[in-house]
């Protein structure tokens, strides 16, 4: 009996206890989403600036009295226009706007044409009206096209026709109602537009830009880290550095529908920064694409990290120097090209690593004929023979996404990079060649590299470098 | 000069072809969007219904004093609420109502809080609590929980809290405005509810049920003609079977998010047909995923039926009889396995699929030791090595598949299959056994099946099969 009071005493204070946990878990939890990206924070400040200052309309008599509760119209615009990004606001803004306009001119449209057959004709007519257009309208929202950038507009349409043509039928001044509607929404959107652009704007722009830069540099950080975790084996057997901070490149193999989202809002954005107004946002998408290529043959390359079946080191140990070599340089190129999208800037510094990986590609080809394949067992060097399959698929990939990356620079108008002319780059060969040597471990081989380029590379990694036939 | 003229009524000509080509082409268009999925033409009738229900409280002169002007919010409410799937509908329309409750007694209570400040301190009062209300549940709209499933409530909580607050300082019959603000949004919620529900519903449930399954069968039908598209080539040296037909599996590989939206969506349903309440909708990501995880070894696999770098046929064919049992009993494994979803019912027909492929891959293993390892030029068997280890990995998948459906199966309680006990089945073994047989193209093997099994099959591609171990 008294255990059970203890017991109750227990639960008793467990219950506060637990809900204190919760509301400290939670507030945790917001405190990183606001340190996560602090832009949260400020566009918080911003709606409630945004919704004070239209509520303006109802404090000052004058405006007031210009308005009336037809002010509401602009909170409610504000409300729902206002969104975390320029380019998603002023889609919003201009769909509304404009839906709202012709609409409106519809619906008056609509309500003379009934008002004309008389007072039992025009409910019936009316009722008709509204049953066609919100028929059709609903139905043009399937069209993809319009759906990724007019869906908003098109309820819109829906929305305004219905009440300016129903309303007409009790309020008989609906002119002025449509004005007065359409007035108050254009503040209402101009309000939002205007907070949303010039107080700190989100450019939904930059963002993709900055994800796709992200995305490639991803994929390079898992191909610089390949090494160490496939090759570099710890004493229990166990790859030295085993997933975790490689798997950074899963997120890109599902961002497709999200860049595309960003894209499509992004084109509503005006020019900004480096951004020009027509800014080719669908090459964007294309170095997506080819880049989600990539990651699907490094997800099954990262399946080796971690599969049961392993190749034996010894028959890994053959093919480390040359894929390693191919992996690291495709990381290399990678982050080149991530930086060369980052900077705006055209840049042909991941020529070289591309080519260095090719022809790591090739010498590891004759290693495998070599070297490989007097190893007996055929099945414990499959799986080493499917991860330089891969590496090889790698390098094709690493080739189009330069190619993607390239026509991105030229349609966008990256800039030149600053030709930086030392006098080593016009003696020495100006990309690196491979020279096999044999080694101890089966056939390794050595790369000499322009030293210019390895000096450059321990300057920086990622810097603006000459490109012999760059116009300067 | 005649020339000239000639072109110009060429020209003039040819703008009215060209309009009225665009034209024919835009209605053939929306022809198939309608022929693609028929309820989107019943969806806009549907619209069309509910629209000129709710717009009747304004033809009729009893309804209309009731609510006067403020009846136009349910014409806006069943706009605005109005989706395509029932779950969409009904999310929104209760967001719609109970963030319209919420925030409608809290806007009440600010402004009479504010009212005691007198004068000059209410609106001052009213613009601090709308700033502080606003910034906060946007802020709150960050998080992705809640984004995911009351974003839109939470944006019609700010929009009642200020329009009841801020519309209280000019309207003082705040809670008359309220109240009516409330019940017609009721209103419109319902009947957008009501139509959406009652006139030939759209459940995005049963659409994500379907979606899954379709899914898993995608990769099923690819791992079946995989054979046909890798080592049947013509007389070209091309593939028979080359891409297209097989191809439709790539829509797995981007299709997490759609999911997600769904299954969010989903929650919202109540129990219909076969779903209960609380259905599982969470299991069906999960089973999403690691159909996903398949795909994208499929993709790799892909590559090897379009690569330039190929095997030769020769050596192909050393490892075609084992490739072709693998691929296609895993085929048929995920197409059971997608029929077992699609049914809704407990089924073990996969099992023996999966034990073949099992067997099979341990005879490939056995292939490559014994025949390929003697083929003198690695490089050349290195390709098909790399299809024989995404092969073993696609059987690892397959399991996988297997399990998180069986799981599925069960947390949604699906049925029993129907015991369809015959003579055969309790004489014959009920899983095919694998003999290794030599052939004359290396070495093939032969499985022999289950004979009623093989029966089955003929009758019916994906028919409701006897497990052993279930309970009847």
């Amino acid at each position: 009996m008294v255990s059970s009071n203890h017991e109750n005493a227990a639960g008793s204070l467990a219950f506060p206890k637990r809900l204190w946990g919760k509301i400290v878990g939670f507030a945790l939890r917001l405190k990183n989403l606001g340190k996560d990206d602090p832009r949260r924070m400020i566009h918080c400040f911003k709606v409630g600036i945004a919704l004070t200052f239209v509520s303006l309309f109802y404090y000052f008599k004058p405006l007031y009295d210009g308005f009336g509760l037809d002010a509401m119209w602009a909170i409610l615009t504000v409300v729902v226009v206002f969104e975390f990004s320029v380019g998603a606001t002023l889609g919003k803004g201009l769909n509304r706007m404009l839906a709202t306009l012709t609409a409106g001119a519809l619906g008056i449209g609509a309500h003379r044409l009934a008002t004309l057959s008389g007072e039992t004709g025009e409910p019936i007519l009316i009722a008709l009206f509204v049953f066609i257009i919100a028929g059709i309208v609903t139905f043009l929202r399937f069209i993809p096209q319009i759906k990724a950038r007019y869906d908003y507009g098109m309820m819109v349409f829906i929305l305004t026709f219905c009440l300016i043509s129903v309303s007409g039928y009790r309020d008989e001044e609906v002119i002025r109602m449509g004005f007065e509607r359409l007035s108050t929404i254009v503040i209402g959107s101009c309000a939002a537009v205007f907070v949303c652009t010039f107080i700190c704007p989100v450019w939904i722009g930059v963002d993709l830009h900055n994800h796709i830069a992200t995305n490639i540099e991803k994929l390079g950080n898992f191909l610089e880290g390949f090494e160490d975790g496939y090759f570099k084996i710890s004493e229990d057997g166990q790859p030295i550095n085993k997933s975790s901070s490689l798997q950074g490149y899963k997120s890109v193999l599902t961002s497709s529908s999200k860049e595309e989202i960003m894209a499509n809002l992004a084109k509503w954005e005006p020019c900004h920064g480096k951004f020009r107004f027509r800014h080719p946002w669908n090459e964007y998408l294309k170095v997506g694409s080819v880049t989600r290529q990539c990651a699907f043959k490094i997800e099954s390359l990262n399946h080796y990290l971690t599969s049961e079946i392993q190749s034996p080191p010894e028959v890994r140990s053959i093919i480390q120097g040359e894929c390693t070599v191919i992996s690291s340089e495709c990381g290399k190129a990678l982050k080149e090209l991530a930086s060369e999208v980052r900077k705006m800037t055209k840049s042909s510094a991941a020529e070289p690593h591309i080519t260095n990986s090719k022809a790591a590609a090739e010498n590891l080809k004759a290693v495998i004929r070599s070297s490989l394949s007097k190893h007996c067992n055929f099945l414990e060097i499959i799986q080493a023979g499917a991860v330089a399959s891969l590496l090889f698929e790698v390098v094709k990939c690493t080739e189009e996404i330069a190619g993607a990356v390239h026509k991105l620079a030229s349609l966008a108008h990256f800039k030149n990079a600053k030709p930086r002319v030392t006098p080593e780059t016009q003696e020495l060969p100006s990309q690196g060649a491979v020279n096999p040597v044999s080694g101890i471990d089966g056939a390794h081989h050595v790369i000499t590299i322009d030293p210019s380029q390895s000096l450059r590379e321990s300057e920086n990694s990622s810097p603006p470098v000459l490109d012999p036939r760059m116009e300067v």
